[in-house]
């Protein structure tokens, strides 16, 4: 995973353009993800999709013709969606034009104008301070003309045809754990699954933000209202710090309970956000009238580590075992999403376990811990609880509960319920 | 208002007689109340109309004939309802008709006998003990005889045939924040709303304590239960003290959750009782198959101060400020009722506020709080949620949502929801 | 209660056997128990009726011929349901037989072996760190072959059909609180309800555990899931130690209402413990497809104290004192379901409680307390709340609203409300 988001790491991406199809084609090198184009001017629930952007090349050179700023060093330093400009202004023409953090001085911040046209530079504050008084030539070698807006969209067809939805985004330029994190577990994700065999059918997709989601929403709303199960927003998901969760608006869906779930027994201490902390594309799934059942599962959110949105947050921020972390934790919620059903005993009072080799036969003074958890399960698999809420119950790991199951449906101890 | 109640405090109030008269014609000098009298004897509910009680004139000389105790010089000295009498007693038989506080020695205790024939008079407890062996001649020129139970209505209709109903006590002599801030208080809040468009319909009365809540009620109710949505006991609401809410029995009323949604925003120290602490007329009004959603939002609360019940409760314990307070929270809930409403987004996902002026154009690190105050109403305007759930949802006092409806109203974003 | 318990003890009980008609036998000296025999090798639910087990004597020989262990001294001694044997054994082949408790070196432990064919013996471990190198001779006199299974069965009937039920269990040898408490309490039980008139009616059964009351439940299942109201296990229910509640799996039947009022106002300081934490027979009488309204109130609980199922929990351990305060906090249990019931006021607002003596006739500073519990109940009784509800609600423990509902009643002011 790390290799690959070394390998997207330096493509410049925006909310649409070359970087973003660039993005597309690397990641299909692994999955066969579609990549769709939506024109520019469609509309798309309350919005439109914007004209497309690309850049060649951005700088800004001092009287002595020095590139003092390079957005081929870093493509931080142009404000996205910035318009061409070729002209020398002023220290303090260009002044309004800068942009930079002076309370981390060493970082180029993440700026963006999509829906106003603009350009600007970033930069560190320490470069800013030191400018001297004088002419600078600032060039901008962009366009911002009519186009598409591209995302890429892998269905994986299951058993059934409940769907669990997984978005992530692919908009912002050389940013590590609020950007590229996502799109690389998302892949190892896909991979894994369309290894195995799927109860599921899985919907997947790589769109830019805000803008992507809307418009994929505009386009697949019904089906996905009427098939969804649980959904993921997969974000900020490859450093070594936290866990985190953010609910989804209702709180309560399916996505929540399984999140929950593994992260409790998981990762006890795991920050557990409200959804007024939200930020991402939840705001589009979990808004009213949309209202998909998409929860956030996290390592450091946006917003909450001092890198975000800059270009400290970086390839030492984001590590292999972060993204282990991450794709690990993802991929249990998907396991429980796959082997959570209801259960029923199917005989009135406790089985006799002896005979089947289940339970002691010297009653003593202290019952084993595995015979425990055996007849917990048992006493809640009463054909309402589902596993999640079993383990929850009885404070046993699911991933416990699994063998207990796979051992009391071959003893034709309990039955799986079909829910109606 | 503190003029009003200054003009209001020496009137010599009981549940029934001239004081209770003269009292609402102060009152009808300011707003239109229609005075309605109901004779003696009639069944109210449980109860009958108690016989009139009126008072000229009480006192009590000692061997000198000096006026050693004087109804006119504060109206607590009789007890109220005592029954005329005019003879001279021993000290031993005098005490069994005085009342003093022990622990508050200079406070002359407020007591009531409505329904036993009774006679006594209140004191301080430092002029008790002083007081000498001797004959005393007691003297209590009142009447007790048939006549009628009297209280003022005002009914200010609104667009619409819901009510908010209020309800304030006349009956206490010569006591400020236990009495007098309440009809005061109502006073001026009538006089608001009378001048201002109103979608709800005001019923607001002034009553004797209990027997008049019940007469209230035994005439009223049908159309009470059948459109009352919210309602107010306004009682000790003119000191400097606390804040304080008492809820209705149900607990989870119209009424409850305006007055918790702004004691909460406005004044967060605010004391919550329980019902058990309950001592007026919300007994009557959340009684069984009465179920009016009637709360209290005072400020030092009966039974709850020293010096309650006592001549202690005087024009210096209730002051301009504490009236004025007491007056902005109750006109805060009105407020809040006028403009309650469930409102729904009328667009799918959060819409494009950048080119409506609603957001800023430039992307940054940390959005504006007042962007996300509009996103996170919208969040929650989904057709179910009315404007007192978000506030307590996102965190944001109502008052600052007033505005946000407007403008969301303006462009279009959201709609009033008619409810079925 | 203390001297039944004595007579009790010595008696070798198991799950099947003599010693458990003897128990049955001598409880039949208090109360007309019907006493039932279920052959061998009769399927109840997933289990089978087992052989029967009895037992004349059982003892070890050192090779000078001397006894020492013997199970008429303590029938702990011996495995419950050992295999006859009489051979000479080495002490290495004699250790596989032997249980001890290292951490508890004085007592005897409890060993059973009910479905496994096994002999054993059970001996102190300050004994067994004694016995020297040689050959035991291990003679056990038992029997085990086709017979029955023997309970003990009590209808009391009452006015109505609906049941409290009540099972405690007699399989256990020479053990106190951890049997006998349950057995003899239950006893006492039955003789007062015998007494009295009686709304309910009262199913009291004394069953081996486990087989026992899955065996009762096989036979009676239909009638008392459509009967039943509450019911309780009886046991642990004798020591001077703590109180302690197990509730249902469901949690808020009746019966976990009517014990957690009983105990929250007469013991606050109780254990309540989790469902998660039982071990008798609720284990079966809460199992899914049965959901009786089952709980445990007790003292110290099963597995909760270091005497449990060691030679320990003797006649020591349960006291006079220890097995009154058992008796009585069940008996609270059975009153309440006894008294319980819906009532509604009869009249709208509060009544004039003062023409019926019920209230003071001078209004003061301080309402009396038995004044305000007779309001509080009379602002509850709605006809939706029942009295563990209403005393849960006001704070008054339920014994002393028993009083106020009698008075009330009688002066008409509230009726009960039957039940549709």
């Amino acid at each position: 995973m790390y290799q690959l988001l070394t390998d997207l790491f330096p493509i410049c991406r925006s909310i649409t353009g070359n970087g973003v199809r660039e993005t597309l084609n690397t990641i299909r090198k692994y999955i066969p993800i579609e990549i769709i184009e939506v024109p520019t001017g469609t509309k798309v629930f309350d919005w439109m999709v914007p004209r497309e952007w690309n850049i060649r090349d951005a700088y800004i050179l001092d009287e002595n013709d020095r590139k003092i700023v390079d957005f081929k060093e870093n493509n931080l330093h142009v404000v996205s969606y910035s318009v061409p400009v070729d002209k020398t202004v002023s220290l303090t023409e260009l002044q309004e034009h800068l942009f930079s953090l002076e309370e981390q001085p060493n970082a180029i911040p993440y700026i963006t104008s999509y829906y106003r046209e603009h350009w600007g530079f970033c930069i560190t504050h320490n470069q800013r301070i030191s400018l001297k008084e004088g002419n600078y030539r600032v060039v901008i070698d962009s366009e911002l003309k009519d186009g598409s807006l591209t995302y890429g969209e892998l269905i994986l067809p299951g058993s059934s045809e409940k769907e669990i939805f997984s978005s992530t985004y692919i908009c912002h330029p050389s940013m590590a754990n609020n950007e590229l994190s996502g799109p690389v577990v998302t892949t190892m994700l896909a991979m894994w699954l369309a290894s195995e065999p799927r109860r599921h059918t899985y919907r997947i997709i790589f769109i830019p933000e805000t803008i992507g989601s809307i418009t994929y929403l505009s386009r697949n709303l019904d089906h996905m209202k009427q098939n969804t199960v649980a959904g993921f927003n997969v974000t900020c998901i490859g450093d070594e710090q936290a866990y985190s969760f953010l609910p989804s608006r209702n709180g309560a869906t399916l996505a929540d309970r399984v999140a929950l779930n593994i992260l409790k027994f998981k990762h006890p201490g795991f920050i557990h956000y409200s959804f007024l902390d939200r930020g991402s594309d939840e705001r589009q799934y979990c808004s009213p009238g949309v209202d998909l059942p998409v929860v956030s599962v996290m390592r450091s959110k946006y917003g909450a580590y001092p890198e975000y949105h800059t270009s400290l947050d970086n390839l030492d921020f984001v590590t292999p075992l972060g993204l282990q972390g991450g794709y690990t934790i993802l991929r249990d919620c998907l396991e429980l999403l796959e082997r959570n059903g209801i259960y029923q005993a199917t005989c009135l009072g406790e089985p006799q376990l002896g005979r089947r080799g289940l339970y002691p036969s010297l009653g003593t003074k202290n019952p084993q811990q595995e015979v425990t958890e055996i007849l917990d399960f048992l006493a809640y698999a009463d054909g309402s609880n589902d596993l999640i809420e079993i383990s929850n119950i009885i404070k046993v790991p699911v991933w416990r509960l699994y063998g207990i199951v796979e051992k009391l449906l071959a003893a034709g101890l309990i039955m799986e319920k079909t829910i109606s």
